[in-house]
């Protein structure tokens, strides 16, 4: 099955869901990240082009999220492999919606075609995580998660596995025209945390994951909040409470900050919630001054995958 | 139903359980409280009498875990109803096997009996807190959740709600000769917790419930740690480490602090396992000049029940 060249597409995914902070993270309809794998006659990794919504990214094969991914790859399953990475970015940076993990993960999957004997999707996990510590400096996976198998995913160090999800859930992730550098994001939570925060989000998590594994909407609603980390991140974000209401008054499960921000998300029962919900929180952060973009998906987001030649 | 006097029993429990700092907690077969409730002809509830293993807890109702709990039951559903209590203490004090819980427990499910009305017994949970706040200083429930209940509990402030055990897992809990206060215990975790220690312990939390509703002990092995509370704690205990790695070394799924410690808990994927380890953790806590008892039990142990009259 090798090939000459593959494109693959890999989902923007909203990280941490407000109680499982570097842990959980959910794959989106709709915005995504394409790459292009081309074999050539050298071995190595080398990045030929970046395009689409953002085009200042490193173009050096160790220090772009991309390239890195797919030199670990390289390094462990084909070391005589050349490939060149065409990426087109389809997630805008910093903007908390995982663009980084998206090109790391598409670079992956369409690379994986070229190798003798590509892996299983799941076995690329923390070559992943390889690629997402080159751009936020730790490597956690609950962006790449995600984006490699689609759904909510729980990403450890070890392995990502993928969470049953009632049928229905859906979600509104309001992009406000920001950026927020998740370096920047990550400052504020250098501080030490008090004993009652985390025991407070700890029982939002469990109450949260129990509530999806027994398909229990109402402790997800009353576990679906974050006392740990949106308390600092939130005052980096214009508006932030008042978009956060906007998703509360219209019936949410929860809302709170996709990734490291700006974009806010909430969790709804159903799509016309989340419909209904996506315009409210557009004007609260207009009302702060910001425009913004709206995306609406299913929870049970897709997952990264190779596109077929057109 | 309403009676005249009734008897119940509470179990022992091992709180915490590792990954569940005052949210999780499960109840063992063997050493539990007695109490016993005598309706009385003048409004209020009074401490007749206290024996058993312990003898110097304070009588004075306001004061006493199960004096607490009974108070604000009767405030809330009988507030002319004359209660007196009489305390069998099964449970040593300080040894973190939830004592307090037990007797707010028990002294609650025979007082319920004498309402006229008497509530399900969930509905119990949030007077037994008040109970275990004058024991503590800090309503937390994951002692009284599962005395009251039974099994694996998840205990938050708003309610207590069992959790799946897969069939077979066995707990081995091992009681040193040495009393450490809760209010020591506490002490210790004043100082705040770095992000990366919350962000591994929320990862292990996730591993354990997710294992335990998927029936992957794997997962429970892989999880079923401390990295919050334990390395605090583990100094106030001697021989702790010698204990825990005895468990370990017997094929435990993990081991660590019960409660408030110093008990040492291991968990077993079936009852033999268990048997092989409590003696060796034993004869580690004998290696640092301690003598202990230990207890076996099914991790889904018994919950709170009203005792037939002899």
């Amino acid at each position: 099955m090798s090939r000459g060249e593959a494109t693959a597409f890999a989902p923007a995914t909203i990280a941490n869901v407000a109680v499982g902070f570097d842990l959980l993270g959910h794959s989106i309809a709709g915005p995504g990240d394409r790459v292009t794998a081309r074999r050539t006659d050298r071995p190595g990794v080398t990045i030929a082009s970046i395009d689409g919504v953002v085009d200042e990214l490193p173009t050096e094969t160790e220090r772009n999220t991309a390239g890195r991914a797919v030199l670990a790859l390289c390094a462990a399953a084909a070391p005589d492999l050349g490939v060149e990475l065409s990426i087109d970015k389809g997630i805008p940076l910093s903007s908390g919606l995982g663009g980084s993990a998206a090109s790391a993960v598409a670079a992956l999957v369409a690379t994986n075609t070229l190798l003798p004997e590509p892996l299983a999707t799941a076995a690329l996990y923390p070559f992943a995580l390889r690629g997402e510590a080159a751009a936020s400096g730790a490597a956690h996976g609950d962006n790449v998660g995600p984006a490699l198998l689609g759904g909510l995913v729980m990403a450890t160090a070890t392995g990502a596995q993928p969470l049953p999800l009632p049928d229905g859930l859906w979600c509104a992730v309001v992009h406000p025209d920001l950026e927020l550098e998740t370096r920047r994001a990550r400052e504020v939570l250098r501080e030490p945390f008090e004993l009652d925060a985390v025991v407070r989000q700890q029982a939002n998590l469990a109450l949260v994951l129990t509530g999806l594994h027994c398909g229990d909407l109402d402790a997800v609603r009353r576990g679906l909040r974050d006392e740990l980390v949106e308390p600092r991140r939130a005052p980096l974000i214009p508006g932030f409470a008042a978009v956060q209401q906007a998703a509360r008054d219209h019936d949410a499960l929860g809302a709170s900050i996709s990734g490291g921000g700006p974009s806010v998300f909430g969790w709804f029962g159903d799509e016309a919630a989340a419909r209904r919900a996506a315009p409210a929180m557009q004007r609260a952060f207009a009302a702060a001054g910001l425009d913004s973009e709206a995306h609406l998906s299913p929870v049970r987001g897709p997952a990264a995958h190779v596109e077929q030649p057109r």
